[in-house]
């Protein structure tokens, strides 16, 4: 990290990955790995960082509308009122709207029911110089799928491998994958249901399917568990953040994101044009005034 | 208006409106019609609005997801260096970026080509519960296109026509549509493309394309008179925005947007639930814990 007064001890890259052996079981849903501030300090915090993810944003545009083909790809996955419209919002709100392509991935249509199941994901993904953002994303198809076998165990079973051949592709291509998965707990999701009744300006958060989708919370668990396990690569680790506290789970998620874009090393493209040539243009504009 | 504080002594929803009798010769570009306060205090100002602007955009957003089909679509035009993505940058980032979608229009596609050239624009109106954001739009058909006669004057002379009938169909489908031009005089521009020549985090803005185009000024002048005379309608005015201040400009177009939102009136849509079913079904919950 390498910066003063900031209040990160360990990086969240590192703290917040999901290696072998992480447990969901034994996750903190309200924990604040690795952070030393406090909650007072994150919006501050929050704008700091901001600045510098909003400037290395500019330079990954910049590199797009060049010759680059790089870009970013914000993967937020996460159980009801976990906070992903949040993220959006407070985070990737952070940058400018003009470098974000963002994609909300809901049951699917029957034209991408008449599609694999990564036909919809492969077109959305970033285009170069872009921050793509998925909110749900292919891993539905491991996830709410798996839950309800909405397809044979035998078919969403193969699809880590295959989700984990997709991504690689996807990286190889020049995207860099930053996957988030909002780790709420069941009691934090029930307050935040029963909110979202007590709240006219909620109203419209509120979907009673929720709650039903609520009493398959253990298999929903199982099935990140096996996300995490099956999908956690050294290419695209998954990174568990805790979301009881909404204000580290968007300073968590910015820091990854920042952290991204400056291991990519994004400099200002040089000029393709002639530098002299086109002063010397300007300034017999300026002369001839 | 009706704020304390303001600094608003004329809305710029009457004051840059381009009414009848309007004449671009006649315009200053570093005028600041109707604002009384200063630049130093225009962060403030945009961070007071934004919040409004943001509140606004999240209760269209629940219409949106709800049964509404109401949504807003700025049309952002303006010469080279003129601050259109500063526009995008510094105003629509003020919003949830989920709710905004995004459109640059440069020159068509092939495909583009195949079609009528109003036919990418309907691809990308905004869907309902969106703010729908054109950088560049339908209007260089009859900006650039007219400038360089790319088709006959007498294809381009019936789009006025056109394009308001189109306007307004899509003004009935309920869609807002708020148009802005970012008016720069010759003088800055020539100071802001030295400026791209003078900084390496500007280059990639950089284009010598822009230098010819600038040698086409009067005639891009007359293009945007004819749009304003023609196209300025009551069901969808052009507001000529002075952007020589870029800080104005900003500010200006965050009245814009915010007083479009206001005039809609978005109330937060009611439950599409039974409130007491659904709150004695999350009490049970609460109890059997």
């Amino acid at each position: 990290m390498g910066k003063k007064n900031h209040e990160w001890r360990d990086s969240p890259t590192d703290t917040l990955r999901v290696n072998a052996g992480f447990s969901i079981a034994d996750f903190d849903c309200a924990s604040t790995p690795g952070f030393t501030g406090h909650k007072r300090h994150s919006s501050q915090l929050m704008e700091e960082r901001g600045r510098i993810l909003s400037d290395l944003q500019e330079r990954l545009f910049a590199e797009g509308r060049s010759e680059g083909n790089r870009s970013v790809l914000l993967v937020i996955q996460g159980m009801d009122t976990a906070g992903k419209g949040g993220i959006v919002r407070h985070v990737v709100g952070l940058v400018d709207p003009q470098g974000v392509q963002h994609h909300s991935f809901g049951v699917p249509t029957e034209e991408e029911k008449s599609h694999d199941y990564l036909w919809r994901i492969d077109n959305a993904l970033p285009t170069p110089g872009h921050i793509g953002v998925f909110d749900r994303s292919h891993y539905e198809d491991v996830l709410v799928v798996r839950v309800h076998n909405y397809v044979e165990p035998a078919v969403w079973g193969k699809r880590y491998d295959e989700i984990n051949a997709w991504e690689a592709k996807v990286v190889a291509s020049g995207t860099r994958i930053v996957k988030c998965a909002l780790m709420v707990s069941k009691e934090e999701q029930l307050n935040r249901l029963e909110e979202r009744l007590d709240r006219p300006d909620k109203y419209w958060k509120y979907n009673p399917h929720d709650l039903d989708e609520r009493s398959y919370w253990d298999a929903y668990m199982e099935a990140y568990q096996a996300a995490f396990d099956r999908c956690s690569t050294d290419i695209a680790p998954w990174h568990a953040i805790p979301a009881d506290r909404k204000w580290f789970a968007r300073l968590a998620v910015t820091e990854l994101l920042t952290q991204a874009l400056e291991d990519m090393n994004v400099t200002w493209p040089a000029a393709e044009f002639d530098i002299q040539t086109e002063k010397q243009r300007v300034a017999a504009l300026r002369a001839a005034k």
